[in-house]
C-alpha cells in the first residue's frame, strides 16, 4: 500500500502526494517508511522560508514569488503553515485565499499544516513536507509562517533560505528584536513600502546586518523595498533568493555538520516511535492498580511514575516496544 | 540535598522555592522526586488564568489583580509565561517592569517562563511551577501568558479559572476567534472600556456567551468591563474569579475525569524519562558505523532508524534505561 502510493506520487498523482502528506504528518506508523522511500529522490529542491510579524503581508508576497517562480518556467510547493492561533483566524484565512488562486496550477501544490493535533511537532512534520514535494520534483518549497514565536523560528530551520518580512510600523519591532532574527534572516524585506518611513526603516535594518559577520565569503544580507500587492520589488526578492542558493551551495560542505543534522534526526525518530509505542504500552492496562490510591490522595502521579520506572512490569512492556 | 532543599521551601525560604523552579524548569533528573516530595501541600491555590492578544492590557490588569488579592490578605504566585516573540519584546518587558513592584513583597512571589529551552514544554513547566507555588502556600496563583497560540491555549489548561483579555479594537478578532476562546473562557474583560466601542464589544461578547451551555448549575461567563491602568472594573473582576472557583468546587467530582489527568500525567513522566535516557544512549556510539554509508548518501536518516530500531543493541541500550 505504501510503496503503492510511492510510485504513484513519484509518477506525478497528486491524490497519493496528498495521502502520503497526511500520513506523514499524523504520524501514522508507515511514516518512516515514506520517508525512506522518498528519500533518493530528495535534495534537489529550494527550500525558501517566509516569515515576519502579523500584518506584514508574507502571503500577499508568497503568492507574487509563486508567480514569479511560475514564470521562471519553475514547478513551485508551498507550505503554509498556521500556528492557529486563537486570536487571528480571519485575516490569514482571507490572505490564503488570494494565494489558493495557484492550486489550480499543475505546476503548484500547496498544503495547510496547522499546530492543532501536532503539539510541538509542527517544525518536524514541515520539514517532512517539504521532503516530500521536493520527492514531488518541485524545483522550489516555500515555507510560509503565519504566527510568530519559537514554532516559527524553529520552522526556519528547515529552510535554506530565509525571508524575513517586515513593514515600515515595524520600527518598535526592530528595536526589541535582538539576535534571534538576524540569525536566521538571509534576505530582509520591507513590504508595504510606499508608507511613511520605509526608507527609515530600511537603513536601521542594514546598520544592524553592518554588526553581522563580513568579509570575504560571508554572505552578506540584502535588505529589499516591496509593495506586494502591486508586485513592485519582486524580481528583486527572487533574484537574491537565487543568489543566496548560488552562494549557499559554493560553500564548502562540512561533514561533521551533515553528520550531526543526520544523526540527530534518526536520534528523534528512534526516540518518538519508541515513545509513541512505550504510551501505547502504559495505556494499555499498566497504570491501573495505582488507581484507587490516586483517587483517594494516598499516593500522587510522581511517585507513581517513579514507581512504575522502577518495575519488571515495564522491561516486559519495554521489550514489546522493539 | 532535593530533600532539604524541598525543606526549606516548604518552610517558607524563597531561594530555596526559586532553586526548585530552575530544576523542574530544567527537567533536572531530580525533578519527579521534587514534585513527588511537595504534591502532598498541594491542591489548596486557586490558579487563575490571564490570557487575551498583544496590546490588551493583561499585565497591568495582572498587577491591579495582585493588589487586590493583596489587600485582602491573600498571598500571591505569579507564573509570567513568555513565549520569546522574536518579533514582540520589548513591549512585554516595559509592561512586566511594573508589576514587578510586588516582588518586594513577601506575599507575592513572581517568576518568568520562557519558551526558549523548554521546546514544547511550556504548559508541563507552567503546571508544575504552579504546583511549587501552590505548596509554597500560595493562596492564589496567576498564569499571564503574553503571546497568543496554541501555546497559551495549553498553559490555559492548568488554570481552574480563565480570565481573557480584550479591548475595544478587538471587534475583528471577536468575530474570528469562535470556538477555541469560549472554551476557555470563564470569564471576559473589555480593558480600555473608557475607548470608543467598548459597550458595542461587551454586547457582542454577551451575545457569544449565551449560544453556550445555559440552565440550572453551568457557569454564565461574566463579560466585564475595567480600566486596568486606574483599577477600575477590579474589584468586581476579583469577586466574580471567586465566585466562579465556588461554583467550581461546588460541582460534584468527576472521579473518571480525576483519574484520566492522573494517568496523562503519570504517562508523561515515564516516556518523557524513558526518552531522555534512550536519546542519551543513542548518542552515545550507536549511531557511528552508519556515518560514511549516510555521508556517501548510500542510505538514509529514515531508513537507519529503522535499522536501529530493529537491531539487538538497542535492547541492551533500552534495558540501561530502566
Amino acid at each position: 500500500m505504501t510503496v503503492e502510493l510511492v510510485a504513484r506520487m513519484l509518477a506525478g498523482n497528486r491524490v497519493a502526494l496528498s495521502k502520503l502528506m497526511t500520513a506523514v504528518e499524523s504520524r501514522a506508523p508507515e511514516r518512516p517508511a515514506i520517508l525512506a522511500a522518498v528519500y533518493p529522490r530528495t535534495g534537489r529542491a529550494h527550500v525558501i522560508g517566509i516569515t515576519g510579524p502579523p500584518g506584514a503581508g508574507k502571503s500577499t508576497l508568497t503568492d507574487q514569488v509563486i508567480d514569479r517562480f511560475r514564470r521562471a518556467g519553475r514547478k513551485v510547493g508551498v507550505v503554509a503553515v498556521d500556528p492557529s492561533s486563537p486570536f487571528s483566524g480571519g485575516a490569514v484565512l482571507g490572505d490564503r485565499v488570494r494565494m489558493m488562486r495557484h492550486a489550480a496550477d499543475d505546476g503548484v501544490f500547496i498544503r495547510s499544516l496547522s499546530t492543532r493535533g501536532s503539539h510541538g511537532g509542527l517544525s518536524r512534520a514541515t520539514k517532512e513536507i517539504a521532503h516530500l514535494l521536493d520527492a514531488f520534483g518541485m524545483d522550489v518549497v516555500l515555507i510560509e509562517t503565519v504566527g510568530v514565536g519559537q514554532t516559527e523560528l524553529d520552522v526556519m530551520e528547515v529552510a535554506h533560505t530565509t525571508v524575513v518580512v517586515l513593514v515600515p510600523e515595524s520600527g518598535d519591532t526592530i528595536q526589541t528584536m535582538k539576535a534571534g532574527i538576524t540569525e536566521i534572516a538571509d534576505v530582509f524585506v520591507v513590504n508595504k513600502s510606499d508608507r511613511e518611513g520605509a526608507e527609515r526603516i530600511r537603513r536601521e535594518l542594514e546598520a544592524m546586518v553592518e554588526l553581522g559577520p563580513r568579509g570575504a565569503g560571508a554572505w552578506r544580507i540584502p535588505t529589499l523595498a516591496t509593495v506586494a500587492a502591486e508586485g513592485k520589488g519582486v524580481d528583486e526578492l527572487v533574484e537574491r533568493i537565487d543568489a543566496h542558493r548560488a552562494w549557499r551551495d559554493a560553500r564548502p560542505k562540512d561533514p561533521d555538520a551533515a553528520w550531526a543534522a543526520a544523526a540527530h534526526d534518526i536520534r528523534d525518530l528512534i526516540v518518538e516511535r519508541f515513545g509513541a509505542c512505550l504510551r501505547g504500552q502504559v495505556d494499555a492496562g499498566l497504570l491501573d492498580r495505582y488507581r484507587d490510591a490516586l483517587l483517594a490522595g494516598t499516593t500522587d502521579p510522581y511517585t507513581v511514575a517513579l514507581e512504575v520506572l522502577a518495575s519488571e512490569d515495564l522491561v516486559a512492556r519495554i521489550l514489546l516496544c522493539k
